[in-house]
């Protein structure tokens, strides 16, 4: 059984806590939290320990799993705890990401562990799709759509413009758009082109609706680049529509071989974003552990590992009935 | 530069030419045949040689990449010329995999060169996908469709019908069933329920249509099981609208983490078929290069080779521009 720890008890940790009870292959040392352990009631039953007794568990996890957010916490905890466990994060800053895989590289190059990075869904498993559709169809281009979903940063961004009481913001992509790539004309597709931003707001008691609006609309990076609408709703609308976190998207290449076209398509539509990427983060887990076990040490990334080590299946199995 | 041998040129022996020339860090130092060279002009003027004198190329070829049938030539030649060269091929009889694959092993381990089999697009990306979706989505159900496209091994028996002179079949999944597969229902489809098969006919003179249509519908294994409709057209018609190969298809997967559903799918529209098969091969073909310089040895297939080896781009700009 691969032994795996889970730092940060949010909704990811809550993801990669039940896809770990899933998996025959694995079972739960523990959650780690920065927060009163005696505070936390994980779902499984699972122990919770404070984040300072970490260092009691070397030798003891096979996997530490890292759920904090890729803004403060994994930029100084992936490459920290790599001294000491096997870790695995699904670090999300594209533009920081040379810089992270070059920390916890050489943290785990020093200390033999395996740091797996950047493994969620988008960077990850639709990283994966890029790189394979640009290397089997060289001459083409990529396009990355995201959507319908609810992108967390936004929704937080617009929980903070003042008189707004609660906020929720889809990402959608504009089918139009989806549509001409898949049609093959290879279009070039400015930000606004390839994705709408539509906003859920409940307003706190008084609030001016057009002011709330125009900032929202304004927001610079957020929201001025896109063609944005703004719901207000009420609290319970709230409530019985918009408590999911769905989310998906595509990743799709066209592109040709001399006069033939060819079109390349990778898709995700998934009713629970972080249940989801909980779950592509135990599916790595199990493939640091088995590297580890090989004696391979690093960061490493979606791009650097073979495809088998994700899977509960043995060699002989996947020959057999998935190749 | 990588040297690239072809052996076999057919139509996918012209397709891996095509990549092979595209790809900057790649070149042609050969098409073997066992026909007469002197019979073959390749497009990119290529040098031509027989199969007999493959021994002399022994150090001088990096990667022979094998475009023979998977009925007979595969089996016995790809084990065989990997004593000498390391080499790739798309062997795509699904129910013998285990077996060429251990025989290519051994083989390789001996000679010290490496053999990746079967990475067309399915078996090869179409497995990839299989794999890595069963790997983070345990709790589902996979679906694997192909089509719309031109069956090779179909439209050939459809001609050694009687009093047929052309024929073109085509794989046509069957809308209602993906529908039900994207929704989320997990069906059980019988073979019937997935796949339509059409045939373009072109009869000989004198030839009893009804007949003919009859005996097609009814050949075991290959018409039977399915819907089949057939069209009979003239020559022209034949050379006008099904002189190309298109082919493609999805793989779905649906399941779920707890009440949570989830859908993750790869499509492929493929023009040309054996263009993009060859594609492939060439990607791969890079790969075994590179493992074969880092001193691997061995069968391998789209399941343990590291998708980074694929790509012409290097680490640093992989992690930079495609994470």
């Amino acid at each position: 059984m691969i032994k795996i720890g889970i730092i940060g008890y949010g909704n990811l940790g809550r993801g990669v806590e039940k896809a770990v009870n899933a998996a025959a292959d694995m079972e739960l040392a523990g959650v780690f939290t920065r927060r009163d352990p005696k505070s936390l009631h994980p779902v499984s039953g699972a122990e919770v320990y404070s984040v300072e007794e970490l260092e009691k568990f070397a030798g003891k996890v096979d996997v530490m799993v890292l759920c904090g957010g890729s803004a403060t916490d994994l930029p100084r905890q992936t490459a920290e705890y790599v001294k000491l466990f096997n870790v695995v994060d699904s670090f999300d800053t594209h533009a920081k990401i040379p810089e992270h895989f070059a920390a916890v590289d050489k943290a785990a190059k020093k200390s033999g562990k395996v740091g797996v990075i950047s493994v969620g869904w988008d960077p990850g498993l639709f990283s994966a799709a890029r790189l394979l559709f640009g290397s089997v169809l060289p001459d083409g281009k990529d396009y990355t759509f995201w959507g319908r979903g609810v992108s967390q940063g936004h929704s937080d961004a617009v929980r903070r413009v003042s008189g707004v009481k609660d906020a929720r913001q889809y990402t959608v992509p504009v089918e139009a758009a989806v549509a001409r790539v898949r049609n093959g004309e290879m279009p070039e597709l400015s930000t606004r082109e390839k994705h709408l931003r539509e906003c859920f707001v409940v307003l706190e008691e008084g609030a001016d609706a057009a002011r709330v609006e125009k900032e929202i609309k304004e927001m610079p990076d957020y929201f001025a680049d896109y063609d944005t609408t703004v719901h207000f709703i009420s609290e319970e609308e709230m409530q019985k529509n918009h408590a999911g976190l769905p989310h998906g998207g595509f990743v799709l290449r066209s592109g040709s071989t001399g006069e033939n076209k060819h079109l390349l398509e990778f898709s995700l539509k998934l009713d629970s974003n972080p249940e989801f990427t909980g779950s592509v983060l135990a599916a790595y887990a199990r493939a640091a552990a088995r590297l580890s076990a090989e004696g391979k040490c690093g960061a490493m990334t979606a791009f650097d590992i073979p495809l088998k080590y994700l899977s509960a299946y043995d060699d002989a199995y996947l020959l057999a009935h998935l190749l």
